[in-house]
């Protein structure tokens, strides 16, 4: 081992001579005594290059990361190593010809990422023997074929990325994969499953987005349960969309199915914080249990009618209005070139008068301008008042009840296929996939982003929203 | 009436022509035929100049606002007029020594703004003996004078109306007020109130925004149990914060008392859009009955500590992150001589890689950049992950769990004081008013959203958070 050693990645100057010379490594398990006498125990970490030169990230025994300074007069010692912990054992799986066949798509990678929950990643970085060592359940469910498209964090997951994922799974259903998982980020999740949903035509078997909010490191990690959930729903589940599968509640009792198009991530940390905003979910699964919640899903389809769709013109930006906000920012969009624009607006879609005439030089160089509403829930409505009215006669397209993250790539796309101002109005303003609907369900501002008593609610309010609550057992 | 003809204001050409031969005025009820057989009846509205020449707006029936196209073929007839339905009979008040004396300022106004919700100065524009009459309770709680600041609609309310109105309210707590009450539109109402929360130093008394979001010519309007009971905390709540306080539910059961902090426009339309976001409400108001959630609010004080401090810098701009977002915008905010940045960022408050050589410039540049979070509920926590730490190390603040309403005009009212970047980090990552918390409330994600089960909740949970559950009865 000491013969190939590497220097943990990112360190720079004195910090790294002495790590050189004390032959400590990443995954290195230390003990560092300061002149004070404080002292810490830990693994080392690679570290950012951004960090101050005598700075070392250690993992703690809490799970979280920490920046400990190292002066000269404190110490530091390698006390064991802690890759070995990481050894999964191997177990030899056998192909089931009675199950269905589903491919897990990791978009992240790396050994590392098992510490770094938001890569989304985990689970696919491992190969197939190793994963259901890790999670045993998943041999009963289906033949899980695991591939590692990339390793990105969920913020670095740009369009380019959503095209590329959208081939990938592409390729794994013409292969005969009778459904789809890609491990995600948090982060952007909401983006790419509304990206991916508008690049699908006829999509004929379940594409399910998973994720998790604590690493697989961690004792309270979500990975495992959102991963057999979300194999359960790949494999049997009869619906053809892109959802993403994440935990309803903070307990580990069930996961929401949400439609791609209408989720979001509204907590910054808990495990619950995907919700399905302005409709129902479309169902829950519990222990591996699927129940639909709604009637409107699209079902499995055949194969030939499958085609993609990935046109995209990713010259298109958001803004955000605010108080007093000044044209400038959106004249600098438009001197930049951009193509396109969403303005998330106040209330019913709202902009101040200062901005009218960034919206008149947009109408005049014939640059779609889409309005989205700042409170998330409910439609932008131009027509009642006399802001909107004039934002609507400044050519200005309602964004009706798509959420920013379904608007983005929706204008992404509509600028992949015309530039005709016409048809992007066309586009943008009619349904495609669910991203606008006609009403939202009376629950959907109240119950659905209650967590605790959510599953009672949507028994209770059922029959608003849908007759079908059906069950399937695995 | 006829000898002081004035036409609609708005119109163009022909149809104003029209407007004029037929004497149809604001207000006129007038018939519409068309050579087709459609036919339409409601009630002459000035209309927005964008408007294309030949739209006539019409209010209908059912309350909306429709724009009606007027070919030559058609027919337009007065039928009737409509202010006579607003004359609303003046009712004597005399002054009772025995009641608290409160300050109501609009900030909207006129008669047309009976018929818009948003200015949120319905009753402003009143007299008070009109006031008194159009909602007689008024009379039993306390002496009410209304003034009228100025009328503009919520979107339009910049930075600058932020200082008119703080220092509208301070003439009149100074002046005797024993409460203020300010109507205001409900697009911008929790970006006002978070200004007004950091003006505001040792507040003595409640200032307390009210709005509607029905105008009071609809039957389902909120404005008269909204004003009745912000009128009842002004005047007896043991509180002296700014609040906002609005319909709790869709019914007129009661309404929620919201710390101006951490109080969001959640839902474009319905009535009981504003929530408080990753907290407990303070409190309730149902019949005039005032409850109170929490332990933590600031009690009534002396007049003598109050003092207003407005000192703010407006040249501070807000960016909204999204997949593949360039840094192009972010160096045009820079080369334009913006101030200050608030980042809206995904996740625990993260940006991509593309957008670090801004950030970087930023650094050098000394202009401080402050990240919230996206999800809205939630910290941020830059502390956790590579892309967190690399931020930090550019410099980055950590708006912790403000939300973008609170950290705009903090970091407006921040820049004003200072220019120094070390000196402008210490103010936005400490606690002034409430904007950031230590934690929030288990129930703050989940239950404070969840609108029909939420009163029950909080009782049930209350030992989470509170154990001060007061009541008082006027």
């Amino acid at each position: 081992m000491k013969s190939s050693y590497v220097p943990p990645d990112g360190y720079r100057g004195k910090l790294l001579e002495r790590l050189i010379r004390e032959k400590i490594r990443t995954w290195s398990i230390v003990k560092i005594e300061k002149e004070d006498g404080a002292h810490f125990e830990g693994v080392v970490l690679p570290r950012s290059v951004h960090t101050s030169d005598d700075y070392l990230t250690l993992k703690v025994d809490t799970g979280y990361n920490l920046g400990i300074q190292l002066p000269d007069d404190a110490t530091i010692k390698e006390i064991g190593y802690r890759s070995g912990e990481y050894k999964i054992p191997e177990r030899k799986v056998e192909k089931n010809p009675n199950l269905p066949n589903v491919t897990l798509l990791g978009t992240g990678g790396t050994v590392a990422s098992r510490l770094d929950y938001r890569t989304g990643a985990v689970l696919p970085a491992f190969t197939p023997s190793e994963l259901f060592s890790a999670v045993p359940e998943l041999i009963e469910i289906c033949n899980l074929t695991p591939k590692t498209l990339y390793k990105i964090l969920s913020e670095n997951f740009c369009p380019e990325y959503w095209i590329k994922t959208a081939e990938a799974v592409a390729k794994e259903i013409e292969s005969g994969a009778e459904g789809i998982i890609i491990g995600h980020g948090t982060d952007t999740m909401g983006y790419s499953s509304s990206a991916l949903s508008f690049f699908f035509q006829n999509l004929p078997v379940p594409v399910v987005l998973v994720g998790s909010q604590r690493s697989s490191d961690r004792p309270s990690s979500d990975g495992p349960m959102n991963i057999i959930n979300a194999t359960s729903l790949a494999a049997y589940g009869d619906l053809a969309e892109v959802v993403v599968v994440m935990h309803g509640t903070t307990s580990d009792d069930y996961d929401l199915i949400h439609r791609g198009v209408r989720v979001r991530k509204m907590h910054s940390a808990r495990r619950d914080t995907f919700r399905t905003v302005g409709d129902t979910p479309l169902g829950k699964i519990q222990n591996r249990h699927i129940t639909f919640f709604k009637k409107d899903i699209k079902r499995r389809g055949k194969l030939e009618d499958f085609y993609l769709d990935t046109k995209l013109d990713e010259r298109v930006t958001m803004l955000y209005f605010y108080p007093g906000m000044d044209p400038d920012i959106m004249d600098a969009v438009i001197d930049k070139g951009y193509h396109g624009i969403v303005i998330i607006g106040t209330g019913l879609g709202h902009v101040g008068k200062p901005m009218y005439s960034a919206l008149e030089r947009a109408q005049e160089e014939e640059i779609p301008v889409v309005i989205t509403v700042q409170p998330l829930y409910g439609f932008t409505h131009l027509r009642v008042y006399e802001t909107g009215r004039d934002m609507l006669a400044m050519g200005v397209i309602e964004g009706k009840n798509m959420l920013p993250e379904a608007a983005f790539p929706k204008l992404c796309w509509a600028l992949g296929h015309t530039q005709n101002i016409d048809e992007i109005r066309e586009i943008m303003e009619t349904n495609i996939t669910g991203e606008i609907t006609k009403r939202e369900p009376y629950s959907g501002f109240t119950i659905m982003q209650g967590g605790v008593p959510d599953v009672y609610e949507y028994l209770k309010y059922k029959d608003r929203f849908s007759r079908d609550i059906s069950e399937k057992y695995l």
